[in-house]
């Protein structure tokens, strides 16, 4: 794959300006500890984006030059404006990737995505994490042998109230005895999407090593591997459904796009 | 199945009462065509809601009393209120079984639940489809011989941007030469869902036997089989998790539901 | 549902027969266990098969009789003859049920239905195991809150070489740090098929009373609920394809077959 | 992606050398065609392989440099060797990509990996075939307008006896009124799984560019994205699940693999 992909890392940026402790935690935020995660992939271009900024930095024209979106939120779901929400769903079926990390799960996007309610159990006790590959096959998985530790996490627990996932990459193992699917993926549209767990804002989650393979790992399988779907709702009259095929119906993709991979 | 399933057809009713030809066709509603034809099974229950009813006839207390909604809608989506979507969708994530018919491939149930476009092809020409059954195991196609033809329909083309479904029961193959997957399932929450595309308001298509066939047995597969799921995101503690597992955490179920089937 | 669910509990009996530990545990064999703990479900009407049975106690008038099929298989997998294989396939493609316990995820049924290798992590040390509902709307969970424990099990883990589950109803958690998906449902033609991994023979598990609610709620939910499906590969002619519809084709169902549920 | 995608093209060959028709479409053999078909894309590195061949042409060192088996047989399938079968599928659960083409719907390997009998209608009066794209967005598609015309064909039609695909890419309109499920794809272990109906050994089906375009384009998405997974079946000890999490337990992956894409 000759050219970047390019990667924009959204956060809400609340817990890290109001909580102390998180803010020595993550100095830079966690978008900034993520950011700097993806960079060690030189393949990878990278940018950042918070809730506060204009649009919540999700612009047309940010998102008209990115290909894969990773999302975190948890304070302030209710304040990510409906119609940006609508910008990046359509985005989203177009072909970019999209990576909900942790209490995104409650996200407005994540949350349309599933068309569920995306409800989970959870226990804030600083507990030992195992996560575990169910499918070492998967790109996601690339380097991880078997299963990799968390020393202290946020739980998450079944049920998840997800649609079935196409694959369900890593199951966890909590100390305090559950379980939970914590890193799955679905397709909407064409857009690629991975669900993954671990990154409570408490705990230095994102320095975890593993974890930040994972993520650039996942970059990588959201990455568009077809054209641009243009979603429509086309009226194909009679005549052009007589007319020679090559010449027929509205296009479904932009003129212009470069090939497959 | 010894107790009745009780069943709710909901109709924006606005062709009828707009256009003469429809009317015509539906003197009584799509609504009420339909309700009649569910009729003929004595273990449904059947009622009809509509658009311009209060809460769009779609109040809590006859939520409370709905085991699977059908819906038909083209003109006003946009008129249904959101509070009431929301309502719906908690609905079927308990349990109630979701039945979208013809163009409410588009209406704000649907898309919600889907967590796509939606956006199909289509043409009005009054021609031939036919109806394939792709999966003749399935209990929705109980008592098709193979395929059924509707005389004179709309056309829905591929490409139908949804979610790989569940299972495909029909594919509809059309005279001027597209195809369609035409009934399709999926399961959000404890919610079985169906799509059934035929039932254009300009032709007599919920009058066609093979068609109402199909709706019976589609009320009958989309009742719930299972207690009603209250959704949650229950909140562990350490403690509860270390008593005995009996008297564990908060219920998902609600009390003096009763058992299964 | 008026009609009872016949079911077959099949079982390779040689543990039992072999190994006094185990015969000790089940003096009447794991399919006699299984098999009482069904009848407490009076709809159900239980026989059981053993493998040194003529046909394994499979012929084709006993399968003709069966509605559910339990397997299980641990030592002896060779030994089940390949016809005798192909006719279990057989029916469960026409709609009978089948529930394949423990080991027998290497059962050469259910490998041949999930065309995967079925392999899984395991260790064999008495630990304690905590089973999961994922999905709290499923019927085989009914009754079952949130989850329950065995006090000594075999361990099976992670990777477990399936695909992709239908729904996923159980994940097990492991005190020696593993989790498995240990309750998966699939649908190969018009059978169901659930797999379960709780029953290791050394330890007494099929008398724990949330493991034998799980297998009554697993027959009802696999129980056939279409007409069978007589496969064929059917030349269509053009002629045929030209008579009036009602009239077409060879049928797929079987005739005198009664109706749905 | 840098390196060359080794692909083997296997056909039984026999049609081709019994048949003055077919020899005469297919002087080089279906295999040639194909062949000659995908070394457009100089990407590809081909090579094919026959059934007459010693081992049919698939000894474990060819096995070994291939990444993407595509496979058409019809006359003969039952004299390839079980051992040969059993081959295959390891190779495909350890990530072999591999592409079913027509009537190899009934082949040994395919049949295997569904777990279903894979039966259907057809026909073979020599219609008109329209495949349509239902996933715009499928890397399969790639190219391709909506749709594409065979001018004439054998009708495979539904009921197709398979699971429940993964995605479904195309689906077929025939002239005669029948629709089926044409592209279709599932993951089984590793591996990717491609079947595409057209072919019919009567026509000259491979000639056709749009068909071209498909395999080469079903050949790069079905190329391994992942390191090699060596299945087995291992059995972690207590100690080695207290050991520290990175010397545990038996790799799943194999030594030396080069890195993801």
């Amino acid at each position: 794959m000759a050219k970047n992909i390019r990667v924009l890392v959204w956060n809400e940026n609340i817990h890290e300006r109001e909580n102390p402790v998180v803010r020595e935690i993550y100095p830079n935020g966690i978008h900034g500890c993520i950011a700097e995660a993806l960079r060690i992939d030189n393949q990878l271009q990278i940018r950042t984006a918070t809730l506060e900024e204009p649009e919540h930095g999700l612009a047309d024209e940010t998102l008209d030059e990115t290909d894969v979106l990773i999302w975190w939120g948890h304070a302030a779901h209710s304040r990510v404006e409906d119609v940006i929400v609508d910008h990046v769903l359509k985005r989203i079926w177009q072909g970019m990737g999209f990576i909900a990390l942790h209490s995104s799960h409650y996200s407005k996007v994540f949350k349309r995505l599933m068309g569920t309610s995306c409800s989970l159990a959870w226990r804030e006790a600083g507990e030992k994490e195992r996560v575990w590959v169910c499918n070492p096959a998967h790109p996601i998985a690339h380097g991880i042998n078997r299963c990799f530790e968390i020393a202290n996490t946020e739980m998450y627990g079944e049920p998840f109230a997800i649609p079935t996932p196409d694959e369900i990459v890593f199951i966890s193992w909590f100390e305090g005895g559950e379980v939970f699917r914590s890193g799955c993926t679905w397709k909407r549209g064409n857009g690629k999407i991975f669900y993954f767990s671990p990154g409570h804002e408490m705990y230095p989650i994102y320095f975890n090593p593993s974890v930040q393979l994972v993520l650039r790992n996942a970059v990588r399988w959201a990455a568009p591997d077809a054209e641009r779907w243009i979603d429509s709702c086309p009226q194909i009259s009679i005549s052009e459904a007589r007319e020679p095929l090559e010449q027929k119906g509205p296009r479904m993709h932009e003129e212009g796009e470069e090939g497959l991979r």
